[in-house]
């Protein structure tokens, strides 16, 4: 039987099978994003020795291409939420996120992160994030200014704030424009530069090494074009992003993003961390779900149109956050999504691009260039128009500060995925993990040595539907900082307890 | 560092560790149901000396608490879909399964399973599976006659209709009665007991035994107390079914069946053998998928009813397939779904058993009583019934033969989950694998030795949307053929080639 040559993430290595170590460390990390940045910190103030590895030439990862928002509050609030005057409560921002999450939700996560949410804001604050105690009031996708707090999520929309009062978690740095992904990024590696810290760049992760008994006692490492052994005493931090950069990882679990979606991620976001971990008999969960969304404001006053499908009904409370209208336009029979707006309040939505494909000084010329049934778009726009000018919205509940009166003439823009509009999409599957970052078979035993934070975990955003800005890089930093102390604090050799309910 | 006592699914064992084999054999299977029972057949017509081993004290699996229709087609037809006067072309059949199966479809196997359709059913044939030259005509969950021929997914329903030309390919055994199920296993089982094949029941497989290169020797059964280490020289076929009765799997995996939906399947359905093969690399997908019906009819007179959800909208053509009306219920944003009748159509669905929650002489007494917006709900009426009487219907396309005026009065059947009406369910995820049945890592490689076939692997079906009756122990019996002989004739100590484009 030939040995196979090549190593790939999907093959372990025996430690039995190496010749010796080359580099020992009590932590090894994978990945040098927000995740990766947090646990080597964290591992490093644990009292152990770490060493990072990232197969770009700098840190970065996907927290850098982002807002770097982070979705934070609970109890009493954050010192922004607090000087902005809201009074944020855990048990809200519990509720929230557990609605949001559906039945997909990780209800012990959910309960950590609640509880210690203002505590990591206070981190942040303290490993030299800067946040203006101000908040940014429109209805945004991001803030382009340096204020702070704003709402990221779907908190103000039905169904939501009748199960938790609306609070604005998201947390923008002190930064013009969308350049917060940079500078945390900046501030979190000068923070791993300050401590003693092993950070080895354009070094790739290949596989895990475990014993006979599947402990993980380090990883293969390639630099310099050489395969290095790297004993993890204490364990080994995948925090090495997801998969939407592998097109047959997509191909095989979220088919819907092999074409039409832009990929939000590094070229790093290859899978190798879930594959990793998956062959060492770590769970992949939630492998389906993805964020994905159609960025239809700015302007905000297309808020104030409707969006429907083929049958030229209404599907969605148009308020709510974009990735959950994205969501659920895509899940609509006939595969049509148009948003109809009168053309007062038409703007060029900049993000989204859609094209119009329809105007018309009335809805049966608006319906026979989009084609769709002049009759029940009628009946849509007018049962909408009628209610809504008495600030109703009897069938989706949309917020009566975005209900008016659609008045002709009107402008369809198509927002069917492929026919131009932009779409963009992550993974959100990912290793199965406890709160600790500890991974998990899919009989729910820990595998010792090794833990997983970031998207090459299944954290607290589960789905599209269910998202906020400021969800993954909060829950990154924040696992990703959970894992490091575990870990950093873990008994060389020691086996973590079996099982867990989930 | 201690042994781990308990031999489960999720740790295989190395060969080196063994002090002997117990059982030797050409090819062990796991499972006797409709998968096993084929692939043992085909693997001893292929010269191998096989070995069987099942959980149960009898052969059935799920197969045998199936009807045990088979989908096929193709070619021309099968003998009786040309005595019922139908010539059921090879694409046809092909392109109806893959826009069912839309993104998630598995081309290679698709193509396989239609061309190869016709053949399978001459085997069951020479099997012994004996099918009547008639055609069942009621709309129908299945045929409780003795007569053969069915629509049995939404080949005739939009959109499918326009895509193909529809053709029925459900085969029903010649048994009165929903009695398919057993008379389909006695008949393999016999022809399996007529093969010098070697079956063990009330044995249950434990872990798979690997070598270090990661090929798949054999497996760990427990008999009579005792775990035996079986050597198999050519492979592995897994058959063991999926992973409907094990619910810490369905937390993970689909959460929306723990609670609810009735669970279709045997007690051995618990997942065992997605994670023998997960443990040694091979990939699940497709693990949220599972197959959910509202059995809606009998009484096919309901067809005329129309569906709707909490916005008082109809959402699906209700002449499709029961699951694929089920999956789409369940998806509407408001969690609720009604089913409206006009009273001249109405007779209580004995599968189904939802309890009407309203009656009116007016569509305004009815909304009250359902808790609809009554205007909302006038208008969903009035627009069907005025199209329908017309034999239209613009926006969802249900067939003329089931489009008339809705007169009052009405009634409304609560079809909500969770709400009386009954769901029942099972799992479409599995192990990825070849069209062959070896199974694949997420890097599309083949475990050597190591084949899955039946609800263990990922099939032909995908998706309830997708879903017709027949397509599981089609699927099952057809595939389980393949890795039969497959395996059968794979030479000892064989490397498959490396890699698949899916």
């Amino acid at each position: 039987m030939p040995q196979q040559a090549k190593t790939t993430p999907s093959r372990p290595r025996q430690a039995a099978d190496l010749d010796n170590w080359d580099i020992e460390t009590d932590v090894a990390i994978v990945g040098f994003g927000g995740a990766g940045a947090c646990a080597a910190i964290e591992a490093a103030d644990a009292g152990a020795q770490v060493a990072l590895f990232e197969v770009a030439s700098a840190s970065g990862g996907s927290t850098e291409l982002s807002s770097a928002e982070v979705y934070l509050g609970g109890s009493g609030g954050t010192r922004v939420q607090k000087a902005c005057g809201y009074e944020d409560s855990t048990e809200d921002m519990f509720n929230y996120l557990m609605a949001a999450g559906g039945d997909l939700a990780h209800e012990a996560k959910v309960r950590l992160y609640c509880e210690e949410s203002v505590g990591h804001f206070d981190w942040l604050v303290s490993m030299g994030a800067q946040y203006k105690n101000s908040e940014y009031e429109e209805r945004a996708i991001m803030a382009l200014t340096d204020d702070c707090l704003l709402y990221t999520g779907s908190e103000k929309c039905w169904p939501f704030r009748e199960i938790a009062k609306p609070c604005p978690r998201g947390h923008n740095l002190e930064v013009e424009g969308d350049n917060g992904g940079p500078l945390l990024m900046k501030t979190l590696t000068a923070q791993v530069e300050k401590r003693s810290i092993q950070v080895e760049y354009n070094a790739r992760a290949l596989t895990l090494i475990i014993n006979p008994e599947g402990e993980v006692l380090g990883i293969v490492v390639r630099m310099d074009g050489k395969e290095k052994n790297v004993r993890a005493r204490r364990g080994v931090i995948l925090c090495a992003g997801g998969f939407v950069m592998n097109t047959e990882m997509l191909k095989q679990y979220c088919p819907r993003l092999v074409e039409g979606p832009m990929p939000i991620g590094n070229p790093g976001d290859t899978g190798a961390g879930l594959l990793m971990g998956q062959a060492v008999g770590g769970a992949l969960i939630n492998m389906d779900q993805h964020f994905i969304t159609l960025p239809y404001y700015p302007p905000s006053s297309l808020t104030y149109g409707i969006f429907v499908n083929a049958q030229a009904q209404r599907f969605i409370n148009e308020d709510c956050y974009h990735s959950r209208i994205a969501s659920s336009a895509l899940d609509q029979l006939g595969g049509k999504t148009y948003l109809i707006v009168s053309a007062e309040d038409y703007a060029h939505p900049p993000f989204m691009n859609a094209p119009i494909v329809g105007t018309g000084e009335n809805v049966e010329e608006l319906a026979e260039e989009v084609g769709l049934h002049p009759g029940m778009l009628r009946h849509t726009i007018e049962f909408y128009s009628e209610h809504a000018a008495r600030g109703e919205d009897p069938l989706f509940h949309k917020s009566p500060e975005w209900l008016k009166a659609m008045p002709p003439p009107y402008a369809a823009l198509d927002c069917t995925l492929g026919e131009g509009a932009i779409y963009a999409a992550f993974t959100l599957g990912g290793l199965d993990t406890r709160p600790t970052g500890e991974v998990l078979t899919t009989e729910k035993e820990v595998i010792p040595g090794l833990y997983a934070a970031g998207r090459t975990a299944c954290g607290i955003p589960r789905s599209a539907a269910g998202y906020a800005s400021g969800l993954s890089v909060g829950d990154a930093t924040f696992f990703g900082r959970v894992a490091g102390s575990h870990c950093g604090q873990r008994s060389c050799g020691q086996r973590s307890p079996g099982s867990e309910t989930r």
